[in-house]
């Protein structure tokens, strides 16, 4: 297969994961005698360094001409604490879902057997966890209309959905769920919300063409306990943008590294694939930085091209290498200082 | 002291907790010469059924003319898979805290030495955990115009938020952090919204008055990782609304359980007492339910008066309790059945 795949490398700890995805993509290529070619462009602070925009005209474009946009992370904190920035990494990444129409973020998961014990959870409550995140991820509060007075006393944000927003990425869940455990869970919080109601109003009609698909639904405060409290009772977790940021992010603490953590962005026409943590600006060049994420997104792009023998293969090289403890400080207890780079070139060996 | 207590029981399980923090209160007032006067409204679910109105005039006029109010818990079942009910239990809540004006949801989070082994979470993550959550309640989403077009396609919320409302809850939560570790974190979204960004300049120029006081600011989906990952780090954390729902449920999960977690609700002239838990409407009328949040609500109260001596004894009598395994099923690991009733009949022999 040829694969034209553009790389966003970002910011912080996002090159030097990326690279590694890379390494390992093109083992694959020549292990499985595939054609992938990379180009890579700007995104993030960095673009903002480079160019004043944090999603250059150039770096859209090129995604746009591509089969698969593999990421890294963006956020500088230089941004953060500044109220009044008027530009900002995020919002790269936030056009750039929004341009592709990338409005299902699907987060996959689970308590890898290997790592079980070094979850803060205790491993009677974990053990067994297999979850599916379907974050809706090009609506909501997130794109809403966003106003700040002229005083700058009074700042709003809207949070806007309509049906056909939640229909598209419903389907995507309860498909999902059919080659899954069939049980989707629905977390909102129509007790309050306006927008919610709708979600579980158009979410039950949809559900009515999956009969053999469970939908229960949950209130996200109280979702926010039951992650916790019983990781296992979930199958696929549907969500709006913001409680999917939130409860994705939390759930991320079951397997005991948010370094382990892919997710693919896809939309009708595109996809996109990126680890889910962040640019981890303390822990750039210092090779510390964890590469499963962006491996196992890498991972993801190839199932999402139907080669689900190479994504298997990267996925025992995963599995294999947190065996054999050959893996970064985070989740080392054996060995000192595995680099990130050391991790990658191990499951490129493999493969 | 004389008060006068409004009991706004509720749903489910309210009635019955409620019942337990009145009979403690009766055993302090006997115990230090006061006098307690108490009197019953309805609201929620109940109230609906009775006068059609979750919030009827009776019960806030009653609210309005006592000295503190002692709230169960509302909300049913039978109203929450139904988006198109157009009058729900919650509404009775929401409406309450705002004709109340209680902007400042107080929520402490302790991991109790004695229940350590409850918790989902490992001991070493927990032991020593303390932190109070101030959580704003009378703005942001909750309470933003909510719009549903005409065909029901398109629905939404508004998120606003003003200085002032920003201001009093924080200058609340900078005093609170004075008699603690003098540690604020704030935890907002401010890389996407613009409601946020307000909230991070105003707490920060709000900070200023209190040098002695160290803030913090953590992104909304961090921080739903780092309590879980690492709880200890917090002293006292802020926030908006919508957010505090989300933060505040999860984080009650450390202690080991929900049932153990109160909350007063404060505002200028008016104050609430409440266990954070829900009507729980499963566990009605079975005499498992847990009424040590709604008993600590009560010492929460004694506090807001100034009756420390009070409340402590109550506190006393809660850790009695719980040492000796005089509890509800759901932290009992050596008795059977002691019921909802024993539990109360317990701290009140106490006192
Ligand atoms: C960087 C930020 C805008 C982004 C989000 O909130 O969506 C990130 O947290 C994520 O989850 O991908
Ligand atoms: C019942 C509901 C409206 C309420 C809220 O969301 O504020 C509850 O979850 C709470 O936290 O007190």
């Amino acid at each position: 297969m040829k694969l034209k795949i553009a790389v966003l490398p970002g910011d912080g700890i996002g090159p030097e994961v990326t690279a590694q995805a890379v390494k390992v993509l093109k083992a694959i290529a020549q292990e499985f005698d595939h054609s992938f070619q990379f180009k890579y462009a700007p995104v993030g602070a960095i673009a903002i360094d480079e160019t004043g925009d944090p999603l250059p005209k150039e770096t859209l474009d090129l995604c746009k001409a591509t089969d698969a946009i593999l990421f890294g992370a963006i956020g500088d904190p230089k941004y953060d604490n500044d109220p009044s920035a008027k530009v900002r990494p995020e919002q790269g990444l936030l056009k750039l879902r929004k341009e592709l129409g990338l409005y299902a973020n699907i987060r996959p998961v689970k308590a890898y057997d290997t790592l079980l014990d070094k979850s803060p959870l205790k491993k009677q409550f974990i053990k067994g966890t297999d979850i599916c995140i379907y974050r809706e991820l090009t609506g909501g509060i997130y794109f809403g209309e966003k106003t700040l007075s002229e005083d700058g006393n009074t700042a709003s944000d809207l949070c806007v959905y309509t049906r056909s927003e939640i229909e598209r990425i419903t389907h995507l869940a309860f498909k999902s769920a059919q080659s899954r455990k069939r049980k989707v869970t629905l977390v909102d919080k129509a007790n309050v919300l306006e927008s919610s109601r709708l979600w579980r109003k158009v979410v039950t009609e949809v559900s009515q063409e999956y009969k053999d698909v469970k939908l229960d639904y949950l209130f996200v405060d109280n979702a926010a306990m039951q992650i916790i409290l019983n990781p296992k009772q979930f199958d696929v977790i549907l969500t709006e943008n913001m409680f999917g940021d939130i409860i994705s992010d939390e759930a991320s603490v079951i397997g005991g590294s948010i370094g382990l953590l892919a997710s693919a962005s896809v939309g009708d026409y595109f996809a996109m694939f990126e680890p889910i943590h962040g640019s981890y600006p303390q822990a750039k060049d210092l090779g510390i930085a964890n590469p499963i994420a962006s491996i196992l997104s890498a991972a993801m792009l190839l199932d999402h091209f139907e080669l689900y023998e190479e994504a298997e293969l990267i996925r025992e090289g995963v599995e294999r290498s947190l065996k054999l403890n050959i893996t970064t400080p985070d989740l080392n207890t054996k060995f000192n200082h595995i680099s990130t780079t050391k991790v990658g070139d191990f499951i490129e060996d493999f493969i």
